[in-house]
């Protein structure tokens, strides 16, 4: 059997994958990119040796990022997407009728074009007349803009390497002139099992340049520690609260979802305290 | 670097593990038992191949397990635990203060003193007085019993091999005619991720048996598929209550946690027709 063995270097277990075919593998300016074909999981994108996501699973990733800010937020009509070439980002990010424009910022275009070719159920919005595409780094992109959008969405990879920029406070500040009065900002920040002090670490920065921050999780199985979590940046508006009706066609998501999804208040001041105790 | 490889036929990703030194290695007369240590987890104790527990996670799987029946039940006096060999089922479940008698059934006694020896930390309520071991099938022992506790719970190996009886409708049966008028039980049921359809038919067996059945979850990173899986038994009250009020010694547990574990209603509802979209 040919397995595919996950090199993450911040992982304490290292994820196996069976390989029944390799589809794609090559070089980008930026990073290498894989994809592969597993008997449960489908089609298996991976940048830089660690997966980012599989045909059967990426919905819980993608519906948790973009629609716990996007429902409480009172009416988002314009959103930069930053990273998350796949497109799997962008296609929810559409599925609210309230959205008249996205600026979808991928700094490599290559992850775009593998994932048109190979994943076009979840690359499938980025064809949408509301989609503008800017293939530069997320971080130059932002600063040009002012006061202009509701929600920002950083979609990125692991907090290590060309990433790493997208968590400085220089970004986040970049980030908080560019929204509107209920602006907000999400981000991954990695998983609460494995990765609890960059949570933190991402979580201060935030608190240093957002008035109102927070923190939720979701289950994700081909994320290493999986217990994944997602930091919300806020101008005015508390994330917890959903402020929008809509039926939007989810697999995962959902209003008690969206409220379950936080930490408990206890739980969450000790991870700022740096008292979870494990 | 010295690898070990879980060995999960189940499970569609395998997981694989730093070993900085083997504490243990044998075979009892039911299972082969491995206990090795890991930088990150500490010390992990490893049954015909698959993870049981890690010292730094343990209680994740523990607390969950137990509090959550214990805390909804109105006033938990006997308890039947079966398996969970390593003790830390019964560790949690002496936290209650209203316990008189525990009787703990492990049908391997080897994994008791494999425990006992390299777990001190779980396996701690072992020597309570108000704690009988057994070493027994725990089918065998609930057959004997009848409407005298409040509480049981299955701490089990995965649905395979020798721990399938600890399934079926018949010692679903017996455990029903073991407890008194509000008694829960309570079983591990593996991955919403990872084995839905497992889940499923636990839930189904069930219910062919008990009054009122129900399901939560816990993140779990050294469980295979990670979104564990809780399948509640009870006579007549929703597990769902918390129904005590006490200040447990708790890491992850909580009431708060307690009540967003519980599956929302129409995920739920999905689950049992089949129809979770993934």
């Amino acid at each position: 059997m040919i397995k595919f063995l996950e090199k993450d270097p911040y992982a304490p277990i290292q994820y196996s994958y069976e390989v029944t075919r390799i589809l794609y593998s090559g070089r980008s300016k930026f990073q290498d990119i894989l994809v592969f074909e597993n008997p449960f999981f489908g089609k298996i994108l991976v940048l830089d040796g660690v997966v980012q996501i599989t045909e059967r699973d990426e919905f819980f990733y993608h519906e948790m990022l973009v629609h716990v800010v996007m429902n409480s937020h009172p009416y988002p009509k314009r959103v930069i997407v930053i990273g998350g070439g796949d497109g799997g980002t962008v296609r929810e990010v559409l599925k609210h009728g309230t959205v008249e424009k996205v600026y979808f910022v991928e700094i490599d275009e290559e992850v775009i074009n593998v994932s048109k070719k190979f994943f076009p159920s979840v690359s499938s919005g980025l064809g949408d007349s509301r989609v503008e595409v800017k293939c530069m780094d997320g971080a130059e992109f932002v600063k040009m803009r002012q006061s202009d959008v509701d929600v920002v969405i950083v979609d990125s990879t692991d907090i290590v390497g060309f990433a790493k920029s997208l968590f400085t406070k220089k970004f986040f500040r970049s980030i908080k002139n560019c929204l509107t009065e209920n602006g907000m900002f999400v981000t991954l920040s990695e998983s609460l099992h494995f990765h609890k002090d960059i949570v933190t670490e991402v979580q201060e920065t935030m608190k240093s340049v957002f008035p109102a921050v927070d923190l939720y999780t979701a289950p994700i199985a081909t994320y290493a520690g999986n217990w994944w979590s997602f930091s919300v940046g806020s101008l005015r508006l508390s994330p917890r609260e959903v402020r929008r009706k809509n039926s939007l066609k989810t697999k995962y998501y959902s209003e008690e979802i969206h409220r379950n999804s936080f930490l408990p208040r206890d739980m969450y001041e000790k991870l700022l305290a740096r008292k979870l105790p494990w």
